[in-house]
């Protein structure tokens, strides 16, 4: 097959999108139906959608003919007792991307607001939203990243607010509880979006969601897309206190997470077993995507804590992109939207072991072996 | 049966609900569970959810994996086709609530909003939300509603917005298209509401739609959820300028919309047989359903576009409800939190003759017959 190049580098940077997981623009690229595109660039859980989420909508269709309750009752129930904590403190959410936006707002108050990057790129959607005046702090130093996190000593941020996302995106960094906490007493909103905090086992788990009631300045983001493979139903949840979700109720619309979407959230935090397997799969699969990816020359992925891998490429991530969309019907993401990264790095989700053996079958054809 | 009237009270105003449809509350009040609730409260079309709309959700559940497209191509050009539009014209919402609250943030920019009272009560959540100036002109004269509206002349308007609501709820009003366009030359902005337009058969409708592409200034909202029957999935639009919808877009989360209800929503609009169907059913039920209440004492219900009754009643109209809900387990909309109206009305939606015919004959036990 020919290809203009030039043709191509236009069409890729056409709408080129800033968020992993757009497979109508890989489709445009390769020439397929969106079906057909093998997607490593969101880091959604491959076992797929759990049966009990699937049971729990087919049985809730005939609610799709009333508005659903404006308080979400029975949904914040259930993830109070799933956290343990009182259902006071959960508020629903149309996805983390929706709350953060009412997080955003709240941040917009202070006198500016800390991130550390490269970070998640809705983060500055929602941040330039309220016109947050916002201080970015980075991650790597000599252009590398160091295996364990060092944290910034930060000063002066008495009126000043915090974003941090734990497990980080997309380093893959897990922040241990007790280097957050000392945030809690200097800033005057600490946010900890979670969104990859439950693809490790309990036990592994670095969650701030226990100290909620005790700090009214703690916000706690949480996804049910990523783990539970629903990304396109649109559910999460903040847990913080009551009086500031009860704000955040007041500015938003009342019923703004569909009816089927708090159905599914109540069983999908009981499945037990779909977690089991999950931590299972995930365990063993990273660990030989890992292993796979560090026999190229030009490849060195980062130990990561979450369902996906950051990898430092000497050759060019978009290079990378192109051609394994356009050979291999593969997207992987790239890292031009994460400021500092740019082409020195992509990232990957772990999918299933098959799946990951297909990707790196198709890299050997780009790149030599170490 | 003994009810302690001062208990109920107190039951009945905990928590009391500002918009129609929360069959959560009506059934904490009538001791049963929601489902047995009959809820005249919120205006939905009682045919029920399209075969087509759960044929288009259950070939989608796989979709659910998957990131919702940003852009929403599919369902922009689906609406595109239905309005004979271009659709770039278009934003797909979270529904009409979603998409009220950036509408209500550009016109925070403006000097005031006019809206005409009594109005939907999220109007008032959306425009508080970021603090907009609000000018109130009341559709009453003489405490009473004309049979045909007068719109109010008003002055000094360039630096205004209006936000209307066509056909009006809960007025049941319907503006001529033409009475509505000096305000595109008045205001600078006119934000219409079609929600209950589609109740109209086509030509019957006062859409302002056809003039969007000439009006820079002009937004239209309109809803798939009322005559669809499925505010359980959040689903509506706007139509507006591209340069006000990407600025939208810029606030608000990239993945608003579930990928059920855009797949759905594509379906619906081609769904000639339920269009008619409803439209049918709505002619002759909403015509015995008003001679029903017509023939009682202390009722008289208003003409009305589209598909419920706002009534005047001399007997208190939060006393009706709830008895209607301890007695039949019957909900009806109380008009409290409409500025004006309290106790003086009621508003019910049509639903199927055999369920108009249960109301009249429950409220024939408590109310005489002229």
């Amino acid at each position: 097959m020919l290809i203009d190049l030039d043709k191509l580098g236009k069409k890729l940077d056409e709408g080129r999108p800033i968020h992993g997981g757009n497979r109508q623009w890989a489709a445009n690229i390769a020439g397929t139906a969106p079906e057909n595109i093998l997607d490593f660039s969101a880091s959604i859980n491959p076992l797929g959608i759990p049966k009990s989420a699937i049971a729990a909508i087919q049985s809730h269709l005939i609610d799709l003919s009333h508005y659903p309750d404006p308080r979400y009752t029975l949904f914040r129930e259930a993830i109070g007792e799933f956290h343990d904590i009182d259902p006071e403190y959960v508020l629903a959410g149309n996805g983390v991307s929706e709350l953060l936006t009412w997080v955003a707002r709240d941040l917009s108050q202070l006198s500016a607001t800390v991130i550390f990057t490269p970070s998640f790129t809705d983060y500055d959607r929602a941040l330039a939203a309220f016109n947050c005046q916002v201080e970015r702090f980075s991650l790597l130093s000599d252009n590398n990243f160091a295996v364990s996190p060092q944290l910034p000593q930060l000063t002066n941020t008495d009126h000043k607010g915090i974003l941090i996302n734990n497990p980080h995106n997309p380093t893959g960094y897990l922040f241990d509880c007790n280097s957050l906490l000392p945030y809690l007493d200097q800033f005057a909103l600490v946010v900890i979006d979670e969104a990859f905090m439950d693809f490790l086992t309990v036990d592994q788990q670095q969650s701030l969601i226990d100290l909620v009631p005790l700090h009214s300045n703690l916000v706690i983001l949480r996804s049910l897309t990523k783990f539970y493979s629903l990304p396109g139903l649109r559910i999460g949840y903040a847990i913080a206190h009551p009086q500031r979700l009860e704000r955040w109720q007041t500015w938003r619309d009342p019923w703004c997470v569909n009816s089927l979407a708090a159905a599914v959230g109540i069983a999908i935090v009981q499945d037990r077993d779909f977690q089991q397997q999950t931590w299972n799969w995930l365990e063993s699969a990273k660990s030989e995507l890992f292993d796979g990816l560090s026999q190229f020359a030009d490849l060195n992925p980062y130990p990561n804590a979450a369902n996906y891998l950051l990898v430092k490429t000497e050759v060019d991530g978009s290079y990378l992109q192109s051609q394994l969309l356009q050979k291999h019907k593969i997207l992987i993401r790239d890292c031009l939207s994460f400021t500092e990264l740019g082409d020195r790095y992509f990232r990957v989700a772990v999918k299933l072991k098959s799946e990951n053996q297909r990707l790196l079958e198709a890299l050997s054809t780009l790149i030599p072996f170490k």
